[in-house]
């Protein structure tokens, strides 16, 4: 059972709960409080901010992290994951919710798209202090080490500040390089960066048409306080994130011009 | 064939293109250029930002809006639809993306989960002027009339302005309400709302536990410029909406604390 002054840990992912990723940020984390998993039972990347509206979720209690570590898997998205735990599972907010650890990037534009991040955003809507971790390195046997000290470094320091921001949300992505090549951590702004699709068109054996998605990752911000600079140059990058999307300067001027009367 | 100086007009939604909602929108704007829809083939409700990696994607051509409407229904999320639309079926990005009509609310903190936001957000990326539009009202025979009549006044303002943001994204949300009853469009900001989530927990035929969503919408935004505030008084709602989802705020807290070094 929890210690009643031990911090209550709920972490989950987007790349199912079976995975590396995952399965390295408990390790890191599981001294610091009361492990909770609540994850995926399949991959879920790309999946955004996605929330199971027309047919109904699955829950399985699992013994995957040894007997310290409530471990869950459900049949939803990221987001569904989150909600499920705190109503289902919790039956309270986590002090922290932790996210990943990512198998590939999550910098940039990424955030839009990401499972992991928009399931640390759904505990940040909800008032509870969450951190998306991602490495650089989508293979499975990537190499999570460095990104394990960096979560323990990141962790604890989060969970001291109580009065940062009411919906904290950080985005951390880690470059892929062994440990003693990272530069440091560095507090970042999220990049103008695209993808330049092009989908890969192909003929199946019925002679129909079918595409994949491809794409090209294109960075146009030159600014030096973006994450992709960072993690370019070997930095560690936090980007502070926010879910209120109000375009505050074209609403000023849309005010002005009175477009709409 | 288009004339060369009328504006191409993408439109998708999230509800499935055989939905009134599409139909409405695509009457409301086809005098205003060439209309090319792409939308998804289900409904696509709660699907965020999501799209498909892992499986490839079909697009069905068909004749639903009439002759002079090119349509095409496809396997893929809203944000799918946008990026094939732009690389496989115009070859060029549409001088405007309209999403929509959709049926129910996308205000406040459902800009994050709409299917509908998200289609127009990644068009806004692209660097396409978008507009998402949502009716308050989310049965299949909604009255979508005053809704036409307020895409014809916001569509062609939008198409003249062409310097107001790199990247203009508009989520506008309709009343449902006669329109004499409709007091005016009013830019507004997203007020920071959630929902309540409860899982309704049933009990299968073979015994075992299954959980609906559910959720009560809970405004905590008091200020009088949100558009909730706006539509609870019959005002249309227009919030300017960006996809840099930095925090600023947090960003000068965290460097000035110095916490990661």
């Amino acid at each position: 059972m929890a210690n009643k002054n031990e911090p209550v840990i709920l972490i989950t992912n987007d790349d199912d709960i079976t995975s590396p990723g995952i399965r390295n940020l408990v390790e890191a984390v599981k001294n610091m409080g009361k492990v909770v998993v609540v994850a995926p039972d399949k991959p879920q990347s790309g999946m955004g901010h996605a929330i199971t509206i027309g047919s109904p979720l699955r829950m399985n209690k699992m013994n995957l992290f040894g007997n310290d570590v409530e471990a869950w898997q459900t049949t939803g998205t990221p987001v569904d994951c989150v909600k499920l735990a705190v109503d289902k599972i919790l039956h309270r907010k986590p002090d922290i919710c932790l996210s990943g650890i990512n198998h590939g990037a999550n910098h940039s534009i990424n955030v839009i798209y990401s499972g992991t991040m928009s399931a640390a955003m759904e505990a940040a809507i909800e008032g509870i202090p969450s951190i998306g971790f991602s490495l650089l390195d989508y293979r499975y046997e990537a190499d999570f080490e460095p990104s394990r000290q960096i979560v323990q470094k990141i962790v604890p320091q989060i969970l001291q500040q109580k009065n940062l921001d009411k919906h904290l949300l950080l985005n951390v992505n880690i470059p892929s390089v062994p440990m003693k090549e990272i530069k440091g951590i560095k507090v970042c702004k999220q990049a103008y960066a695209k993808y330049d699709e092009e989908f890969d068109e192909r003929i199946d054996p019925q002679k129909k048409k079918y595409y994949w998605l491809t794409g090209e990752f294109k960075n146009f911000d030159k600014s030096k306080d973006t994450d992709v600079w960072a993690l370019q140059r070997n930095y560690v990058s936090v980007v502070p994130v926010q879910f209120d999307l109000t375009n505050y300067t074209l609403k000023q001027k849309l005010e002005k011009k009175n477009l709409f009367k």
